[in-house]
């Protein structure tokens, strides 16, 4: 079995589950408690705290602990949102669902909202956000790297041309951290979300950062952990694991770059060399290091995960965090995609247990898969296949 | 080590973890990724919410998977709150903070809240309840067992009175289920919070039962998981051990509930006969199996936690599931406890794991820290210590 879906999952670190498991066996206290199975829980998530703040350069009190990535935007916006006069928020049309369904409730409650548009990279220009700010914006939120194409955004210049004009800037991070450097400070965002599954962490955890000084109401009400901001038991056991997964993002994350790096070019070049009309999407070099999507003309996308799930391959259309798997990606028609570039599209994403071999299977599977349903398809004359 | 403190949180069963970790280690897919790693992942959360049903006798499509009954909680209150034309909500005076905090954000925000009074044994009156119901009356969410005094109320007749005013019946029921038999159909209650990390499973899971045919809005928006109520990649793994701890603790119910009735009252009967000057608090019978609760006169529940913790005894003042300890107990307060009493107050909860030579033990330590407290007590002349 060959996995090549890490951006909707990843495989959690042996290291990570070794270091969970005391927390599900021994250290089971709840974290509030005074005692000492209490203090012991608490110790643990206050260091895996730390944890994840040191991945993004941030200050462990800057780090909120959500349920995921999810949850973490859904804070960021209704967070703000409900404590800010201003009516308008800005964001991008490449955005994740966790972002786009909460701004279009916002919207159907009153809110204005801007979905800035992208070019055929999937980049936004800064120049169009700068342009739509009004003294009624009360949050900017753009993703830092898009989980369909891996395409990264000019996020620090976006947060200047907000700084300039006052306004909170949220960056939806959950495909960008544990991949390629991401400092908070030299971005001097206010707020970005991270998520624990994408990292070889476990599934159900992730964080928002909030930069102090910056004032958020809570999303989830009652016992008043998370200083008030996100009620709940603390998940400790996933807590510890994802702490241990930052941990070993940022010890192994020029190692990684590079080894992912060599399993997307050789998939790339390969790919491009040996299978004909076949595009690259997104930007050439301003990708995330793990991403690769495709456009294999003439064919369906569905068509060839499923052949490819037959030889024991996992791939992917686009977004796997969604499960209206069905609906054209809305991120390849921002990005100007006719509806045959669309549904002709593939995306293979690498990870940090994925071997040269693997690749190279993998593109022989594919040139033969593609072969067969070119053989089939009806824009089999068009092409000339 | 002795733990007594299962109603803040208990050590998660070997079969639970033996469950959960291979979905960490190599069943990690995205249960909506269309390859079989995600269809894997998908079956696994198909087949862990049959359990959860099961334990509380509702169908699989009624359960709703949340991050913790926290979550459940909140999302019943804001998810029949926000599309309710009535803007009145009947709770009770002794709910956890994750029901008390949502109703008072909503009393904010303009709808009006009745807090229900208790009798001394931390009962509500189901007549209370009947007078209080208005034609604006959107919801009634009064706790299954409380968490403190372990006082299990008349859910079902008190069902009963909102059915007749069609009003929805939401109820707490974290303490309750995995203890007691608890049958949703036989309730006829509309929603139930259920927290997995009460039973023996991972902390971070938990669910809201949503009876067929009740409309209810989402709390967290995005990809469209669990049936666009509770968006987010699903936490795979927790879910799995979440149902694992259901099918247990539904299997093992009357064998566990015979175990730590002996405990309990073994607690009970030691502590009452050998420590003067105290109290059981809560009702005598009415109450969840694991659950004592004492006061004794003339000191201080928290020196006596602390004493206790030297000993490595881990117990409690009452609720642990907050991080306002110092906070006197609500639940006491509205029982009508005296300053003294409220103060004086530990809570003892057996899990599945105690042993009747730890309750031995626990009630010989207990002896002598009382006394050792009650020497240097204000109150030492008062009771003739
Ligand atoms: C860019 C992006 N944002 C948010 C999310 C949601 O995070 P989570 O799966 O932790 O809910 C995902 C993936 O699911 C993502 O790729
Ligand atoms: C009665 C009751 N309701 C709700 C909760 C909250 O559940 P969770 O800890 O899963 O957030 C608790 C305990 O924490 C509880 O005892």
């Amino acid at each position: 079995m060959i996995y090549l879906d890490n951006a909707a999952s990843t495989p959690v670190h042996e290291k990570v589950i070794e270091e969970m498991v005391p927390y599900f066996r021994e250290q089971y206290g709840n974290p509030s408690s005074i005692h000492r199975h209490g203090r012991f829980a608490n110790m643990a998530i206050q260091n895996a705290r730390k944890r994840i703040a040191s991945l993004i350069n941030a200050h462990s009190n800057e780090i909120l602990v959500t349920s995921g990535g999810t949850e973490s935007n859904n804070t960021a916006i209704y967070g703000i949102a409900s404590q800010s006069k201003g009516k308008h928020i800005i964001t991008s049309s490449i955005e994740h669902d966790a972002i786009l369904e909460p701004c279009k409730r916002l919207e159907k409650e009153g809110y204005m909202i801007s979905f800035l548009p992208v070019d055929r990279y999937g980049f936004v220009d800064p120049e169009d956000l700068k342009k739509e700010i009004s003294s009624d914006t009360c949050l900017i939120t753009i993703m830092y790297a898009n989980n369909e194409v891996g395409t990264i955004q000019s996020i620090k210049e976006m947060v200047q041309i907000a700084r300039e004009k006052n306004v909170i800037f949220h960056t939806d991070a959950v495909q960008a951290v544990g991949k390629i450097p991401v400092d908070v400070k030299e971005l001097g965002v206010d707020l970005l979300s991270i998520s624990s599954h994408k990292i070889n962490g476990p599934k159900g955890v992730g964080a928002l950062y909030i930069r102090n000084g910056v004032k958020i109401s809570p999303l989830i009400l009652g016992g008043g952990q998370e200083n008030g901001l996100r009620s709940g038991t603390e998940n400790v056991a996933s807590i510890v694991g994802f702490g241990t997964a930052c941990e070993l993002a940022k010890n192994n994350m020029s190692e990684n770059s590079i080894h992912l790096k060599k399993l997307t070019s050789k998939l790339t070049t390969r790919i491009l060399q040996e299978i004909p009309a076949t595009t690259l999407n997104g930007h050439p070099n301003m990708r995330t290091p793990n991403n690769t999507h495709f456009t294999f003309f003439g064919i369906n996308g569905e068509d060839l995960i499923i052949k490819l799930d037959e030889h024991k391959i996992s791939a992917s259309t686009g977004s796997a965090c969604s499960v209206k798997i069905q609906k054209a990606s809305h991120v390849l028609k921002a990005m100007g995609f006719s509806h045959e570039q669309v549904t002709g599209s593939l995306r293979l994403t690498a990870g940090i247990t994925n071997t040269e071999q693997e690749i190279d299977e993998t593109v022989d599977t594919l040139k033969k898969v593609v072969q067969e349903l070119r053989a089939v398809s009806p824009y089999k004359s068009k092409y000339n296949f």
